[in-house]
């Protein structure tokens, strides 16, 4: 989780679209297999409560766990959702999310992926989500290329 | 699934604040243990390749999963998820999504509900989503009654 | 869910084998897309309480899934296991399962079907299980043929 | 993961019973949150290909989960399976399964555990399978005290 992402990159292409890019999704830290996506508060993120929406918190580990997979696919290759599953263990009540994604293992064009996603405030992080992704790996369209 | 929903009710409440009314879920229906929920497509709740993100399809599924429990739950209590699983069966490119949530079972404080999500244009209506959901009922905190 | 299975086919000779067959799995019923497989309780199958094991059940609707999924397939292609995942709703205490799978969907070469799992004792079923599972077709292996 | 097992512990009394016993799963470690659980491979355990079943796979992270859970609670209390979540990673060819759980996360009577899944060969292990569980937390029936 070294590296900083080095622009213009898939990752940042792909997150500068929609929902990601309205949102405020950040992309952290790219290496091959990982990934490190944040999302400060919103009043327009949240749920009834005021603590970041449980869609949100997904969307934020999707992108993450898509990145990580993403970025270790040869050029012209992309990583889509197949399935996402997500359990919430506290109340993301903070005032930035931080989704820390890695592959857990490619196998043939299937990726698997594991996210936690903690709840900062200041310097305290608290683990408030954990996710595990299936991806599978498409060739990118030519009008995306 | 016929009752229209009775105004103001917990589901309105909750439907009104934050993502959910930014990004402009509609309740359609809600009987006991049952909800619809309907999001219209926008620029800002797309993914790269232009169809509905992932975690909207998610966040759409758990809204109605939250208002199929908590409608059958006795007044003063909410449901409030655990844990979301979503597989995605297929392109969601419509102009709208329709989430339709049913509670499988009530156990204690503990309820599962299942979600077809569908991506509508027009006329047709297209599983682009299947999800399950595990919901734990509280009682609703003080401030939000 | 109409048609008795047509011995000798891929799915009798899959669950004749290893845990399956020692278990006593029994196919009852396959068509396109589906299929239902049944389970007498015995000691050597339940757990601490005297239910049918999580994980039998599990195994259950696995089998059951694969089953369904591997019905739509061309001849020499087998569905394989990506991930499962099960929600408990109610205890196995009955004297035989049923599980009943669906495919919800096949896309290229990954296909996704849910199961319901019955608690049957004497002519009432109880719903005691609901499961998903994400499979992907292989190619069967030479010495399989 | 240092301590081994104190018998006679509930744990144990668990893992005597029913299929874990006539599977043979063995408890080689339990610490507060924590739990290793391990079964040989036997031809009754396996699936068509020869592999270990995928329910038998799902049945050893279940029950790691379970003891790692039950570890962590007071005196007379137990966890059991609300939803089980497996990715199956590798074939399960190996000798040995060994599962290791630990709990994420207690909320009230909610507990998250995760469990690695590895494929023994003599000393080389493969992560086979990847689980998240969520278990709730009963009061021991009197009978089972």
């Amino acid at each position: 989780m070294s590296a900083p992402l080095n622009p213009p990159s898939l990752a940042e292409a792909v997150n500068a679209k929609g929902f990601s890019h309205a949102a405020g999704f950040r992309i952290v830290a790219v290496a091959p297999g990982n990934a490190e996506v944040a999302l400060a508060r919103r009043p327009d993120l949240v749920q009834f409560f005021g603590h970041f929406h449980g869609g949100v918190i997904t969307a934020l580990a999707d992108q993450a766990a898509g990145v990580a997979v993403t970025s270790s696919l040869p050029a012209g290759r992309i990583g889509v959702t197949v399935e996402i599953k997500v359990n919430f263990l506290s109340p993301a009540d903070g005032t930035e999310l931080v989704a820390r994604a890695k592959t857990l293992k490619m196998s043939g064009s299937i990726g698997v992926a594991t996210v936690e996603v903690f709840s900062k405030d200041g310097a305290t992080e608290t683990l408030c989500a954990f996710c595990t992704a299936t991806m599978r790996a498409l060739d990118l369209p030519a009008e995306f290329r």
